[in-house]
């Protein structure tokens, strides 16, 4: 049961689709205040309460032990002690001694203490007096999720070749670089998709433009890749490059469609192009405008798109650089003491992503002026939502692959989402493996993180395991940094351990795409925390490096450098299965923990009692996939 | 069998205090070559060999798959993609198809390329043709260590209260503050046996001074301490603040003791001070003077210290920041393009520990001028060798704590060395774990990392199974940052829990001091990974969570949050302990994997068969503990 509770006048976010009827804030059943216009609640846990939930965040499976902030951020750093990601996901369990649900529809900053000041007790702050909380009831957790699920509207489809092998990196610079990537996974023999492209495809980094001298004939080489069987998925930006002349900055000013300053001048700030204006997604026409845009590329045979920058990041403003300056100016010739040094090393270290210039934009909506504080986590979810909106008035349903950055949960109906800049560190593959499930309870199945890791140097070990996760994600994209080390497969000694890898991928499509739609349309989840489906079982409940996946499964990939293989627990007898290209080898464990060994070359699974999985054969397109020719490993 | 291979004309390091003659570089016995003034030799390894050492490092036990570089540097952000910490310790062992050490006396840069480029090659390149190499062979690791450890002369061992619980932050500001932290672990019966002075007990941060309002009347307070059995451990900087009058700085300039300049103006920097000069550790006239400088304190009963910021750390110098402003003065009114801005910005953020800065600076060795980037690993460890050849002097061995943040090897012989400025970070807990073995193979017995995490926020449970790693290392500390939540044991609700861990140390004091004594008289190991102990067991030689301690016991920490316990492996039958406060259970397990409860308050322990380890009756200062009062958990 979801009973919804409304204090003031919330703003429209469209995260809930299903109508429900408003109680009065008064009625909230967990102690609560409402001090200095934020509305703050608290609730016990006890010792055996696990806290679900916040999708797309920092740290554990169980948030328990820290505090979290909803608040969509462009922070490459994913550390621990971060507080936000990118994502806005404001939906938490508790399952133990007791469960519920709550989601709190409110795009402004959320703060979820959930045990960091004291270890047992939750309290979140809600940082405005409009907002709607849902309190969901159920039997059990799963139970909650689904009640949650079906009230916030079913998650986007992808296309079938979106489950293929996806190659990234900032950047390939110019068709050259794509076609050597292609040839070397070609050569190699290693399947692939998809090779994206990054902000150098464009002109001068102006949306929907394409920089001729890089991509000659770019119509011509959209189809030829077609040809070959590969998708190329271009980057869309979220600032307009502030450029005259340029008609994506035209047609923005001249409809007064861009985001505003309090004085009704537009409100500016550098990105990759340069100084940049911002589009007020929160304004229906807008969205439309701005999503007809991609129109220009849908024409030349484009069909997948990743919309980034979308938190909005901004590097820096106008206002900000002459601040620092005027800073440094005042500063030059005077001696310097330690303070005015640190003040000063802070003001350019802060410049960007500044919280007084978000302050400084304006969104229209309906007619009124809204500072974009109010509204800032819906503010990527929107631009991704215009993009959606057309594509599906334009294509129909799962034709078009899109996934954001920045999101909040409504974002889920349009599209997935990746992780954004994760590291090339073994951490974090588990904080990929973590965030799994949470991102699928508030909706978002289609999502996966930089595998190999983005920011700085990889190994070839760390690909190879993390890529042995990415054979289950649903986006399995291989993406790197400007400046680090290559980490396409074939670039490394012994590339046919690469395709040992990716080809179980494409062996396992037509069950992991079964499993995706499947979640899709019940509104389950495709990855489970063991604790869900084991919440008896001590060591199950606690286990945060394994996961459940669809009704069949459980994976548990190595996450450790220099080890042959991993202790592994089974909360119930289950085949382990080692899968390396065709090979196919099965051995029955009991209950119990083992240390399997698994090599660089291998992708464990675990099958349950009485199930099977189906293999296709392998293929080096998912175009080439024959759902007909099917094996089972069966565990029956 | 140690053999000895010169290049060139090295530099006196004083690492080796044993002499072996030297063999010419051209029979060293690895492939290698001497190209643009670096020498650079390789070695395959086999799958299943171990790489060891490199002492204070970042990542694994075993340092295969990452590129290192010996380069002592000020970095407090110590994640997996650091190649450096604040040490530059010379020393690897390979271990598996063949065995053997490598020493490499050379203060300057060397990079260790440990299966990076490619997965079974090492390749290391010493920045320079003046250097020795010791070459270490014995037919087991451990007989190797040993071997090295003879080479470089026995390990510091400190006063047996430095094996008490010590207290730290930046800053207990003033004697209310230190008082403060004293009454609140009396009050919650906690044991201590040291509070840290940092950089504000000084007056404006001037070595060798006290602030006199923040601790007026110091001499009584420091003995009404030691009345209470409390030690205050004062911190020490490298930089000697430049300013007119203040005697350490007078004295340095009218003796020509500070680092120089090319043109023999003194080298200056910005540190807590603001500007200062550095005195020229490399020379031996001056660790004589900087050395009695300590008197100014030891006078006053001040039996402690640590030496900080001698990579040396620079926070600025004053030809970088004017650079800076220049650059900053140009842009001023220009229209900043994006590159613009982020090489303004990277300028400002570029001015800490700069290479430039250091390879400004001169040393006089014995009348000639080096520049510092050819010692620059040297000049930590000759800070903290002025001390401790003063201390040894004026009061014998053993009398004074001392411990460095930079170090190189050698000045194991008069310091310990602490892990500088890690982080609130669960991963943290095992970077701790594995750096110890590392640091134990290079000398450096007494360490430890700064418990609950220096920078950032942290929780209870992380303090609390911080500290129960802690418990078992030499430096008990527990320290934090500036502008961070507090973390001392009492500042939680329920501080029981930590009276009851850190008795658990005091209980095991005699154990622990005896089994350091003993490492430190045999040049042994006080921790050891399982690898070295059970090299034919597979699960063992992987093992990187849990460590050998002396000769009859195996540590397990509890490294996750929100976890009731862990999985551990034992390699042979042993006797499973949790200790908690006054309380002992015993749990006798199997050889293999397990999963173990371990509570927030207890102490995880394992003994092997036929070994016993003592405890003895609990106290709340190491002076009150009774060593004939002891009681045996046996396994006999």
């Amino acid at each position: 049961m979801i009973t919804k509770y409304t204090c003031g006048k919330p703003i429209a976010t469209e995260a809930v689709t299903v109508s429900f009827p408003s109680n009065d804030i008064s009625g909230f059943p967990f102690e609560n205040s409402l001090n200095d216009g934020k509305f703050t609640f608290a609730f016990k846990m006890e010792p055996k309460d696990i806290v679900y939930g916040l999708g797309e965040s920092p740290r554990g499976i169980n948030k328990r032990g820290w505090v979290y902030e909803s608040y969509c951020s462009d922070d490459p750093f994913h550390t621990e002690t971060k507080q936000s990601l990118y994502a806005a996901h404001n939906f938490i369990l508790l399952s133990g001694s007791r469960q519920f649900g709550i989601f709190i529809d409110f795009p402004a900053r959320v703060s979820w203490d959930i045990g960091y000041t004291i270890q047992d007790v939750s309290e979140i702050t809600i940082d405005g007096a409009d907002f709607d909380i849902y309190v969901i009831s159920a039997d059990k957790p799963l139970e909650i999720i689904r009640e949650f699920r079906k009230a916030i509207g079913k998650s986007y489809i992808p296309p079938k070749w979106a489950f293929g092998y996806q190659q990234s990196r900032w950047s390939y610079h110019n068709a050259e670089a794509v076609d050597a990537v292609i040839d070397g996974y070609n050569n190699a023999d290693i399947p692939l998709d998809c090779v994206y492209l990054d902000i150098d495809y464009m002109d001068s980094y102006k949306d929907f433009t394409i920089n001729d001298k890089a991509f000659p004939n770019f119509d011509e080489y959209v189809k030829e890749k077609q040809a070959q069987g590969i998708h190329l998925i271009p980057i869309i930006d979220a600032g307009v490059k502030k450029e005259d002349g340029y008609c994506v900055y035209e047609e923005g000013k001249a409809n007064g469609f861009f985001c505003k300053k309090a004085d009704g001048e537009n409100f500016e700030a550098g990105v990759w192009p340069g100084v940049c204006c911002f589009p007020d997604f929160l304004n229906a026409d807008v969205r439309r405008w701005f999503g007809e845009k991609y129109k220009t590329l849908t024409d030349l045979g484009i069909d997948g798109f990743w919309n980034d920058m979308n938190e909005p990041a901004l590097f820096y403003s106008v206002e900000g650089i002459e601040k620092a300056l005027d800073k440094a100016a005042d500063l030059k010739g005077k001696n310097l003491d330690l303070s005015g040094f640190f003040n000063l090393k802070d003001t350019f270290m802060g410049l960007s992503n500044a919280q007084e210039d978000y302050a400084r934009i304006y969104h229209n909506i309906n007619g009124e002026a809204v500072n974009h504080q109010r509204v800032h986590n819906l503010y990527g979810a929107n631009m991704t939502k215009a993009a959606g909106e057309y594509f599906e008035r334009e294509f129909g349903k799962g034709k078009i692959l899109m996934f954001s950055r920045a999101s909040y949960i409504g974002a889920h109906r349009s599209s997935g989402i990746w992780f954004g800049d994760n590291h090339s560190w073994w951490s974090h593959i588990l904080l990929n493996l973590k965030m799994l499930p949470a991102a699928n309870m508030c909706g978002f199945l289609y999502c996966g993180a930089d595998l190999g890791g983005f920011n700085e140097n990889s190994t070839r070990d760390l690909v190879l395991r993390f890529l042995a996760l990415g054979v289950f994600t649903p986006l399995m994209r291989n993406h790197s940094a400007l400046g680090t080390r290559d980490q396409e497969g074939y670039r490394f000694e012994n590339p046919e351990d690469f395709r040992d890898i990716i080809q179980v991928r494409y062996r396992l499509i037509p069950y992991l795409y079964d499993t995706f739609v499947r979640a899709a349309e019940n509104d389950g989840l495709i990855f489970r925390p063991l604790s869900l489906d084991y919440p008896d079982d001590p060591i199950a409940r606690e286990c945060e490096t394994q996961l459940m996946l669809g009704d069949e499964c459980m994976i548990a990939p190595v996450y450790e450098q220099n080890v042959s293989g991993r202790t592994v627990y089974l909360p119930e007898d289950m085949l382990f299965v080692k899968l390396s290209g065709e090979r196919v080898d099965k051995y029955p464990l009991s209950k119990g923990l083992h240390y399997i060994e698994v090599a660089l070359n291998e992708v464990p699974l675990f099958i349950k009692k009485g199930k099977q999985v189906p293999l296709c054969r392998p293929a080096t397109r998912t175009r080439d996939i024959d759902r007909e020719k099917l094996e089972y490993i069966s565990n029956i």
